[in-house]
């Protein structure tokens, strides 16, 4: 192990943090908020200097290799999220430590679960740097420190495949650095334009910002305890279309970018996708109907519930854990589903799951003509042999951590749906869950080891298992067990 | 397709039911059930007939092929199970043919699950031919038949296979009529066993024999209400270490039959089950300690329904719905393991698990250390890329099922913890659930379309997905979606 990269890349990412201290600390100096002023710029400081010290000079051999590219990524995401509950520890209004790394892993991992009873009392700042969170965690932090920092080719491809490791991201251009770049700057643009629509349509330009930053990094954390039921309509629809968007493949916003429509309009992931919430919205508009007062009011309340689930980002304008089993149960599998590899949301993702079930059917071909030996096809190529013992996999670890965590909650002795959904919303990255974990209730309820377990969770989802698992087992060396 | 083979399978199948008949109406005879001497006869006469109409002539072409040995065996099961619904629905106490369905297939697939309130109002003939489904179906009912009809070797072993296709199955000795015969053998001679000792402990002639077949064939199918929680703690303990003893792969008992008891003993699966069994065992002791009298009485009691859930078998003593949560998400977590390969229990099995397990500790040791290419080892040797290909498409075949399941069964609008465990406990052929199908309730609450739904799980958990999904697609040829 390099171990003196590691330890300059962690050191820089600390100091980047330190300036995106600088909004919050902004924030509170407009509204006065005079101890959130002090958190924010003492954290500042502390990350500066720690930043500085961890650093030390920039190490001669800057090469590093896969396995030490996913062992920095998950050293600095925790990291990263130890300095980011340091203000709100000092904030003084998440007095346990172990709520303040909760609530900030959950921003920036974005799954937007919260342990707060009232988001409402918190200061201006302490939302800002929620809301902000989410933004800077969805495109991925390394991907933002990439742009910036200039690191060897080889080594920035490694941080970068360990942070975003859907089957398809990854080769959009042949520099790493550029791509991070454009990436970033479409992640931006889009941003803006939905904080635009949300100030024409009526919402305060607080409010906006911090939704824009939210759906943008398909967080979830709002600034209302009601999330997103007491917005007006246009401001849901808006909301509703920009969640559905961020949940795309930004594969597809690059290929607009380079002005390939045809290509963008072909990208099977996103077609799927669009498919899913389209069936989705369906069915359980049919389920719902009776709930609602007509077509136009049923459709807006669902497909928001639909695009907010599958994207993982959470906002809510209905509690819908009062709607029918059947329609709650969709809601749980798309929790599983996810949005678009290569997108700012969660979940096992709609190419995992299209590529299993593509092989299934292929699987099933060949017991039924054993000669007739075929590849599975996606986005118009066959899918490697590497890609499906990837997924393969991700699909038992992802199982194994799922089931362990279930277990280890299962000691605060809640029902059997709480802590189900309670873990399979925080590895997916989406908020709520059902039950004592529904979108009108939050995580307070459990145990500081479930809510350690439940952050463990948000990470390992956020960085799609191996990061986390490798980090974990590091210390373990090659046993022969295997 | 060989149809007219297949259709001889089925005749010879369908005729062999008939002489299955004879025993419940025996019992029937000694009790004087005049309706249900009627319902068990006329039942084996129609069997006789239509089989004998079914088989035509013996087809000259005797060969099949994998593809039809799936597709053989699936339809075999789904005729055993509606001629064998056919005296229950005669005999008057099923009037709904699903209720009747679902009842056999429960039996035969070695599940247990009832959709009856109280068992207790049955005749002895039909609660003989209940159990005696268990025991006919836990070994298979196509290995029987292999071991009576004389087919051709290549045949015989595609369907014997696609009925008991566990990672380790197959290969005991190279002829599968002696191999099927002498697994009845040993699966006779344990059932005899058992039956001996419960008789010698107290409990009445009747009560052992259905005792003994349901814990042979791993089913669940009691004589009482209370399943085993009325009997003495002598019958208890043994059926405890029976159910055990039948989850274990018959690998082992083969092995002690040829005198290679040390090999026997270096079963690595049968040694992983002992484990999880064990492991169980004591946490939960120490998690329900406080609602026991003593040490005993909680060993007793939840070894019992630690080994009545991991072998899928179903019985309880106690109603294990009051447990403590992380009590329930053991047994639950135990429910999807499953008993060994080669066992008549059900669930994934314990090869499976410990293979997937095995294969992420080499994966990520593959990426921690990338010229470090390892195998992944079972049973002492390398386990082959085809068994792995094949574990991946079983574990996403059987989510696929399961999820489907449990959304269409929701419809019905139970809770979520229903609905997923009644899933759980009918495709791995367990029996109880949880909340409202558990272990003092029934599958009678759900509607004909759910009852279907779990009635095709339970045939999809027994055949291990590939028969029923194989037979399900064979409408639809090669379209070129994958």
């Amino acid at each position: 192990m390099n171990h003196r990269m590691i330890r300059y890349i962690i050191g820089s990412l600390i100091q980047m943090e330190a300036a995106l201290f600088l909004l919050p600390a902004f924030t509170a100096l407009i509204y006065g908020e005079v101890t959130c002023i002090a958190a924010f710029l003492g954290s500042a400081l502390f990350c500066v200097a720690g930043g500085h010290i961890l650093k030390g000079k920039k190490p001669e051999d800057v090469t590093i290799f896969s396995s030490e590219g996913y062992v920095s990524v998950a050293i600095c995401w925790i990291m990263l999220s130890i300095c980011g509950a340091m203000p709100l520890y000092f904030s003084g209004y998440f007095p346990n430590p172990v709520d303040a790394l909760f609530e900030i892993v959950s921003g920036f991992t974005t799954t937007g679960a919260t342990i707060l009873n009232d988001v409402e009392i918190l200061p201006r700042s302490v939302l800002m740097w929620r809301s902000f969170s989410h933004w800077v965690g969805g495109m991925g932090v390394l991907v933002f420190m990439l742009a910036l920092l200039p690191l060897s080719g080889g080594s920035s491809m490694y941080l970068m495949r360990a942070e975003s490791p859907g089957p398809s991201v990854g080769k959009l251009v042949p520099k790493v650095r550029s791509t991070a770049k454009i990436l970033y700057v479409i992640y931006f643009v889009m941003t803006v334009l939905e904080l635009i629509l949300l100030v024409l349509a009526g919402c305060p330009l607080f409010d906006s910002i911090n939704l824009s930053f939210a759906t943008a990094g398909t967080g979830g954390f709002g600034v209302l305890n009601s999330s997103a039921g007491d917005y007006n309509a246009a401001i849901q629809i808006i909301l509703t279309v920009f969640m559905i968007l961020f949940g795309v493949n930004f594969n597809v916003y690059f290929l607009v970018y380079s002005r390939n429509i045809r290509d963008a309009f072909r990208c099977e992931e996103a077609r799927i996708y669009m498919g899913v919430i389209g069936a989705s919205i369906l069915l359980i508009s049919v389920n719902t109907f009776s709930m609602f007062q007509g077509i136009g009011e049923t459709l807006r309340h669902v497909a928001f519930q639909v695009a907010s689930i599958i994207t993982t980002t959470g906002f809510s304008t209905v509690d819908f854990e009062l709607w029918p089993e059947f329609s709650r149960t969709i809601l749980v599998v798309l929790m599983f589903v996810g949005a678009c590899a290569g997108s700012t949301g969660g979940g096992i993702k709609v190419s995992r799951i299209a590529i299993m079930a593509k092989t299934i059917v292929k699987e099933l071909s060949v017991m039924k003509h054993p000669r007739n030996v075929r590849k599975t096809w996606f986005e118009g190529k066959p899918v490697e042999h590497e890609v499906l013992r990837s997924i393969n996999v991700f699909l038992i670890a992802y199982l194994g951590i799922f089931i362990l965590s279930t277990l280890i909650i299962s000691l605060d002795n809640f029902d059997g749906v709480t802590n189900f959904t309670a873990v399979a919303s925080t590895i997916n990255n989406i908020g709520p869950g059902l039950s004592r974990v529904g979108p009108t209730q939050n995580f307070s309820i459990y145990s500081n080891l479930s809510k350690l377990v439940l952050t463990f969770d948000m990470l390992a989802g956020r960085l799609e298992i191996f990061p986390m698992l490798i980090m974990c087992t590091a210390g373990f060396r090659g046993k022969r067990w295997s």
